[in-house]
């Protein structure tokens, strides 16, 4: 039987500033991104989010972002080569200190935000970051939403690290099979999002706003902890997964998903 | 012959702005306190002085300080135990990311400024920081100003924790064996520094302002990098420990000075 | 008619996170402390709140607080008297700059968190913040909770600055007249609140948990903004002020009340 | 006599960071463009800043940055015209609340590094920011390196805002007029750089790299007070200055030069 991932971005509240709801999200998923104090969270939240990944047996990976708690990450920033190479090695290294302490280890590295946006497709930035995950992990590997044939993941690809594409259920894909991305926390639509997770298990594929079939190249699914009924959609997606036939679990060197 | 360790603060430049003189310093010293990030640093001044004290073969260890750039992490501040777990954790975690880039691993945790005074003292703080430092290296070291008969060093030494006391040339010392603090980068007499650091080489003592004698219970020298003659007074340190018949290097498992 | 003030800490949501529920509360009061950056709030959230107070005809004061976004201003720091001044000169002067934006002046200046505190016993620190208060308005008020025999408050009569007194129906009462203060977010007991406030207004008097009665010499009402009942607790104590037979409004210099 | 301003860009320390040197430059200006503590500067840098300013007599402007001190405010980000807006008014306001301290008023609004480069170009961020000046000041001024056909100081004029046009002495023009931009702190030549403003007075314009004349439209010399020499390039540029006939003095309403 065939193992599917779900993954999602946690740990996001920032000091005495609440976001999520990871208490009730974190027992439903498989892999979680965690902030690293960048474009939000801390020391302490960290602590708390591995702690409580810990004892639900959530595999955790590092989500760096770009220095900017105020624009959380979102405002994509002119930095350098250096920067990037900097900013990933530091937060990962931060994220692995405090899972030291509940004895994991990084599970994987997933880009944030506007570091997500101009790695996709900045070519003097992505051999950097993709340099920094290199060094990051013993067995790197790096999260990103497919189609993964972007400028971080080609860099990644070219240094051996292993690159696991994932789809979003609640977002529409365009003709190219890019995600449209969509910033307000809105209300996701369970009956869609199972129905594009569906189908592509059954045939690999999503179908865009017009209709259109994309392939989506995928090994896990991304779901977003953020919205009003994200805890809802998520064991929606994931009594989905095995009514499809399909395990729930974390990705592991011997799992591939070729859905 | 025994060896004696020289060490020195680093990497305390912050963005643009410069501090220190770290490429005049390091090639003279043995290991490094860095700073990472909360006080004084930032991810690529962490790289570059990481790389640079690779090269001269210095022993790198973290520097973590409460989470006050403006402050220079100077001002103590109330901090939770939480608090403090996590912040040893996420700095130490953080300087051990940098490392793996370049081959290194961590040597040691050192608070600065005020994480150091309040951790001197605090009764509620020392355990949960130094349970931090036990779960942030395979074996855990902690630099301290002698006399390390303070909260955190002995609650460090409950949990089997090496702790290396630390003398420093260009303070003072009190009748009771206390360091004398000065905030201001001042110039140091380098005479009276190799003096201060020949007597304790010597004796095991030094003297007060008044002349009474104390015990310095340290294996390794500290030097301020930010003073004006700080590489002048380095070297002269250095210099008087050879003439006094030791080695300068840094410390391993199997060295201990007992002056 | 007697005019009471009812006043809230508002705007202290900080980027993405939100916090409070300034929307449906600004309605409800007469005058606002609103976060300046340092503790809380940021510059878009502060212009957000302060063309929601003028619209509804609330007064808007600064809450300046000590620069720890992280501890939300509420961990006491070392900090130095050139320090307490010009934090209070810089935050009431940014929140002056966006009242200009929308045509209001500052009404008050009330200190938020740990800054009230150490500037409530420092006896270094409250000159300094007085003087900065002093040459922050023409016409300088400060908010202070009830009693205001502390140190900044005895600074601020000193230099002819005025201070208002408030009362607080959702905290209980010491019997040396003292706040004793709550820090998480409770939810409040509406009966309690109001009976604490009328037996104010009727008597000038609180009863502390044994039962004490002590004076409470108050000009406005604080309600706290972050309880999940804020808003039904602010519109029932409006409501008990109204039938006790005062009238709820801004103070101005001509309004003083003597329950 | 006509009057020719010169300014710098002073109170770029933070904390215990130095940066400039500001007290040997001051006496030497007539005009400082005070960082307001989003890419440089602190509370305590801008008060005593502005005290040295007020003792020698310089009018003081706003330098508002990028919040983004790690990058010195000179790594473009994509920020919205609502950020545009709240951070001009906020970084002015903050400055207006110390100059009221020390009795004196806002002069001018100068965007610095990042910020002055979206603003130069940006459509849709120019009109924000714009508007946020014309609520900031009275009789809002805004400097501009010359050419000032540029997105924000064209919104400028558009509200009446008086534009005034800046010289820099120790950077290369471009056969359209436009400013070389150089970042690192370089060593100004001396005698190239009263050159250049001789030319400049006498003829209004300054020659390009190639010996192509320019027209430059200013009121204002701007010297960079961070470079090793700024002291004596400024001292060389008034002497300049004032052997070509013209008088050195801060602008005023009734003051234009028309070189």
């Amino acid at each position: 039987m065939r193992t599917v991932d779900i993954n999602s971005d946690l740990g996001e509240s920032f000091g005495n500033w609440r976001m999520g709801n990871d208490e009730a999200l974190i027992p439903e998923i498989t892999t979680a991104n965690v902030a690293c104090g960048f474009h939000a969270s801390d020391p302490v939240t960290m602590v708390q989010t591995v702690e409580r990944c810990k004892q639900h047996g959530v595999a955790v990976g590092a989500h760096p972002g770009l220095p900017d708690l105020l624009g959380f990450g979102r405002r994509p920033m002119a930095i350098s080569p250096d920067d990037a190479y900097a900013y990933v090695l530091y937060q990962a290294g931060a994220l692995q200190g405090v899972l030291r302490s509940v004895g994991l280890t990084l599970h994987h590295i997933k880009p944030h935000g506007a570091m997500y946006s101009i790695l996709r497709d900045d070519q003097e930035l992505a051999p950097a970051a993709a340099e920094a995950i290199a060094q990051a992990m013993d067995e790197p590997v790096v999260y990103w939403p497919a189609p993964t044939d972007a400028a971080l993941p080609n860099e990644c690809r070219r240094r051996g690290i292993r690159v696991v594409g994932e789809i979003y259920p609640d977002l529409e894909y365009a003709p190219d099979g890019r995600l449209i991305l969509q910033r307000a926390k809105h209300h996701t639509d369970v009956a869609e999002a199972t129905a594009q997770v569906r189908r592509w298990l059954d045939t690999g594929r999503v179908a865009t706003p017009d209709g259109t079939p994309v392939e989506i190249d995928a090994e896990s699914i991304c779901l977003h902890g953020d919205g009003p009924n994200a805890v809802e959609v998520t064991q929606a997606v994931k009594r989905t997964v095995e009514e499809a036939g399909f395990r729930v679990g974390p990705l592991d060197a011997t799992t591939e998903v070729t859905a």
